[in-house]
């Protein structure tokens, strides 16, 4: 067994992350205790929620602390175990960090069948995105056949396997994409029913256009002018997920709220925000659910696949805010 | 037996409600068929949503037809019965209509207990009221013994009975009102742990005084700034009622949204709308369990009732809308 390369937080951000903000180094393999294993990690999941757990402040987690290895979502193979639900050759991923070898109690890490998907797609599509789509969807929304489900951001990681499980579960699926190459990705490719593309003229009669007999579920990513469209077109009893709110992430004053609020009053709409961490204890469900998904064939992926290891963390975690990727973004160890 | 004595809509209103909308005439008291039974009614709920019934066009419920007998939740007792369900003295409330007798097939009638409190209770504070209280708390916000629960419109019919269930089920209640009257009455008189003026200046720093382990449950009346402020202060996992958006009904433009509606994903909110109607089917629960309080002095209502029959409607009805009652509503047949 070699060593352990690390990539430490060495200070907080001030705007884009360069590379003096970690350290890497060479480290002795950590030893699993009582009750452990060691997982020797392959791939790293670069999300967009990295950027916030390196600030200073209290979020839904806390932050990463200085000197602290970065925090991960990663996968890998467990190579010494002293835990009895882990065995030597078990495929797992979880919060395991940006390193070569990662020690851990279980907590928050799940077994992945590599034969139902490969450890690009379990750290890729159906990782963090296909959990917050697995459960913001069938758990938060509780959709019925013939439900016509509306997703934002619908050509994102997330966006677009809420609508393809919107299709599985028998629902109509209609997405809202930037731009006709995004629109037609989302019907000639993942098989959605309709796309809307918030880009041209005239949005509330294109998503009324898709959505004749109304909304019933809508998945919200962006808020703003696309979520209170959507709001004002959605039937009795419907259901909002709230999984993200891009269009305010960057702004630099309060942003407005939902003007057609209202129509949560007047259809008894059920609005509820989540994050996929709620739903860690379940985790192992969704997991075997979008495995066996995919290896029928029923899942398109979308991945970018980024060589390096961890020495290439900070430049690989900037594409991300650069528009450098194409597709859910993984780094190789 | 007498004659049935009728208010049916004539014409629809522009504005107030005038007198001429109205045809009074002495009728034939009508005959109850199989499987029907006869009212006599004794009592009248005037409610805020009888001036949306008798508006043309589609609401949550169709509106009253020319000609019809003016919709109304009325109480009475049954003097005749071919409905095995209900029998002769048999003390019931239901939509009955604004006249002296009533055929019924018992659809949304339900028998209340007159030992457990009165006909002007139960179309009074026990009421549409008392059940919008008890569903849209109980069912909608599912409090937990120790959660901090706020309510606005806190001294009103409805939020006043909130306030009253929330401490009977072990819960922190406080109250938002306007004027040091109206809080008073919320702590010495129905035992709410702490009130908030809203037309004193520092409505955040006031709430949060009231509140400084934040707000699990937030039973909504009035939206606007108001709820905007209670959006800020909500923990995580915490629940919100939208019973009512009363501060947006007079607006003469589009209301701004709440601008903290980013809380219901930060956290994880669930935010629903609802109608007392919705809970339809569980009215006898309500009406048994709102009984047995009120029997064992466990709820403080304040009714204002009136006298002049059907006649008296037109008036009676506009006392809410110039502020001429004082406490929930409601008219002697």
């Amino acid at each position: 067994m070699s060593t352990n390369r690390t990539a430490r937080l060495a200070a907080r951000p001030h705007g884009m992350v360069t590379r003096d903000l970690f350290t890497f180094a060479d480290e002795a393999v950590p030893e699993p205790g009582e009750g452990e294993f060691l997982v020797k990690l392959e791939m790293y999941s670069i999300d967009p929620a990295m950027r916030g757990w390196i600030n200073e402040g209290r979020s839904y987690v806390p932050p990463v602390g200085i000197g602290e290895v970065m925090r991960s979502i990663a996968g890998g193979i467990v190579v010494k175990s002293n835990h009895p639900g882990f065995a030597e050759g078990d495929a797992v991923t979880g919060i395991l960090g940006v390193q070569t070898y990662a020690v851990s109690d279980g907590l928050g890490v799940s077994k992945v069948d590599l034969s139902a998907a490969s450890m690009d797609d379990w750290l890729g599509g159906l990782g963090m995105p296909g959990l917050t789509a697995y459960f913001g969807l069938l758990e938060v929304c509780k959709p019925k056949e013939g439900d016509i489900v509306v997703v934002s951001a619908a050509s994102g990681a997330v966006g677009s396997i809420v609508g393809q499980i919107a299709k599985l579960k028998g629902c109509r699926a209609v997405g809202i994409a930037g731009g006709p190459e995004k629109c037609s990705y989302l019907t000639d490719e993942l098989g959605f029913d309709a796309a809307v593309d918030y880009k041209q003229d005239g949005l509330f009669k294109a998503l009324r256009a898709a959505c004749p007999d109304g909304i019933d579920v809508y998945f919200e990513n962006v808020g703003g002018e696309i979520g209170d469209t959507v709001l004002a077109q959605m039937n009795p009893f419907g259901r909002i997920a709230v999984c993200g709110l891009i269009s305010a992430y960057n702004a630099t004053q309060a942003p407005d709220g939902p003007k057609n609020f209202r129509s949560i009053l007047v259809n008894r709409l059920n609005v509820r925000g989540f994050i996929v961490f709620d739903f860690l204890s379940q985790y192992p469900e969704g997991i075997k659910q979008l495995g066996e998904w995919n290896k029928a064939g029923k899942l398109k992926l979308r991945q970018d696949v980024r060589e390096g290891g961890v020495d290439a963390y900070p430049e690989t975690l900037n594409l991300l805010f650069t528009g450098g990727n194409n597709g859910k973004l993984v780094l190789k160890a």
